[in-house]
């Protein structure tokens, strides 16, 4: 049965608050988070303990397609834009603490372990550009093809791949200059789109768009090997909508779930073999499917035409226990750290919604133009965030 | 080959800064820590990113066994002491927020997931007690048994062992009043004395002083058994100098790396069916097993007389690959969330020391009396801790 969520907690909303709250003077940075406004180059800033928006910032760019990491303080966040620009917020003083337009075109970024370096992954000119964290000021750049999939990893490394020429770089995030690869793989298949890497900082995965399969470095021992010989678009039965995001993958325990290419399935992998042991039905095309920090569901959204719709799958028995239906696209969902909470991006309903896990039921709503992507600051201490 | 890390690194030290720094005022909460001061009833104020000593807060008692969790949004931190007081600090402005005598004997505590609720487990008189985390305000108790073992768990609730009865009692974090207790498991073995929960709140262990073996408990499904049969004291060849605190076991992707019980081994343990796996032989009784958090390293201190020692184990070959002499008695350890550092608490020669984990180089050396357990604002966000 589909639950529509909005009319079903007509009175879960009135306790909500969508007007914009002050901190009190006592608070602390560790629960702050961002939400991209897409269509405004703007972010709302807010605290995802207290569960209030505390303002906006804008003058970003075009976020239609954003990152978000955070300093290790959770005091900045650094937000990378489609167009290149490189944005550093204050996310105290709500305003732009640095700013750079850093390339014509650039698809995320990521922080070194220790909060000093931005790398930024960049399509034109294609490789990566290393930034100064406290500044913004150029450290050094390594220039290749279109460049995708740029995550940091164990230890302390970044990660990104090529897409024109197939290959995959690591470079020491510790070293100096860090421009200079440490280990390069080449031939790793062919057009590399999108990476991700293992919570624990360890396994790297490429998606490849020009061939079925995926590539798969073990970063402990530089093992490069080809996995999921049948994942990608080769042998699909419908039209692929959207090549889905690695982003929207979940690793829980000793498994990996990832979204069916053009397909009505969420697949679930073995760690041990990175084989498919299996594949969920749900009821559309797969886009983010997120894993509640417990392991104990998945939340999934979907390609048009399903994309107000969210089911939920008991991870015990891979069966979908809860479809909500949100009367808006969902773009994004992020949990609170510890589970017990879920925020979600509506952008036809210009808000944003938080949601009990347990009881699934709306707890607050806040009106946010054009909401996509949701970041919280507890990635400024987890691997590959 | 051991290594004394404190004459080897003497130009390292001269790097390092035990004066008292000043935060600058742009400074976020999130990379927060404190130490504590077991002999002084104080903690040391540090910031684990910065790498400095912000200041100190005494008045809070008998610490000679003490525990620290954080508020969400790291701006406090609650210290449960072992006289049973429980202590709210203000990190930032450095001074005690409030404070209660909450029993005459404590053993520990936990915050909830939504940070609301802090749990206290007590010897005398037994039980937990429930504060609200704002004021310290009592919420509920559940008399009992001295009771031990007091861990979050998901989904939002909180686990705790009676020693004096064998049983283990879940609390749901959420529900009101939140001491009823939602499960109880009755015989689960002679005198739990210490718990755990695996860092996806999923599986908890408890020791038992009584006799051999740990008794688990999937929360997923409330089944119970006893696993690791030979652990314990019932066929050691050695003195035990101190049963080894559950804290002192690791998670490592699909392992657990526990102390063996008076014996010079850390056990390895397959999470599928928590059956042993293997014995790595080190130096001495190993007393905390901590893994880097990318699970590639593990670091191992020891009781008397080899508590002056560290051993570092590669975790692909199982095998020592550093020995450290630190010329002190090393009392814990605490990894930068990212893992490229350690820190570690000196209690003899009154000093915590930072290290890189990769060279196992001392890159930092601050004064700190006595010191002893060391706690990062990154727990706030992690389950279990």
């Amino acid at each position: 049965m589909v639950r529509l969520v909005t009319a079903a907690t007509a009175a879960a909303i009135a306790v909500g608050c969508s007007t914009i709250a002050t901190l009190p003077p006592d608070a602390g940075t560790a629960s702050l988070g961002v939400v991209i406004e897409r269509a405004d180059g703007a972010v709302t800033v807010i605290d995802f303990w207290r569960e209030q928006v505390l303002g906006r910032i804008d003058g970003l760019g075009d976020l239609s397609h954003a990152s978000v990491v955070f300093s290790p303080d959770a005091r900045y966040a650094y937000v990378f834009g489609r167009d290149g620009g490189l944005t550093k917020l204050d996310l105290v003083a709500r305003k732009i603490a640095a700013r750079t337009m850093q390339s014509g075109n650039s698809i995320g970024g990521a922080i070194s372990c220790d909060g000093h370096i931005i790398a930024v992954s960049n399509y034109k000119p294609g490789g990566v550009r290393f930034f100064r964290a406290s500044d913004l000021a150029p450290l050094g750049r390594h220039d290749a093809g279109r460049t995708v999939g740029l995550v940091d990893a164990a230890p302390c490394r970044f990660v990104a791949s090529d897409m024109d020429n197939g290959a995959i770089w690591e470079f020491d995030a510790l070293a100096n200059p860090v421009s200079r690869p440490v280990r390069i793989w080449d031939n790793v298949g062919r057009m590399p789109y999108d990476g991700l890497v293992t919570p624990d900082g360890n396994d790297y995965f490429a998606g490849l768009f020009g061939e079925n399969g995926v590539a798969h470095i073990d970063l402990r021992t530089g093992r490069m090997e080809k996995v999921l010989l049948d994942y990608g678009r080769g042998d699909v039965k419908l039209p692929v909508y959207k090549m889905p995001h690695l982003e929207g993958w979940a690793v829980a325990g000793s498994r990996l779930y990832l979204p069916g290419v053009g397909r009505h399935d969420v697949l679930v992998v073995d760690r041990n073999g990175w084989r498919q042991m299996a594949a969920i039905p749900v009821t559309g095309q797969p886009v983010f499917v997120m894993a509640r920090p417990d392991g104990r569901q998945l939340w999934v959204n979907f390609a048009p035409p399903d994309n107000h719709l969210v089911q939920v799958i008991d991870t015990a028995t891979n069966e979908v226990i809860d479809t909500l239906d949100f009367d808006s696209a969902v773009l994004h969902m992020e949990f609170a750290p510890r589970g017990q909470r879920v925020w979600l991006s509506l952008r036809d309903a210009d808000a944003v919604v938080v949601l009990d896990t347990r009881t699934r039921q709306q707890v607050q709503r806040f009106a946010v133009a054009h909401p996509s992507g949701i970041f919280f600051a507890d990635r400024a201490h987890r691997i590959g965030l």
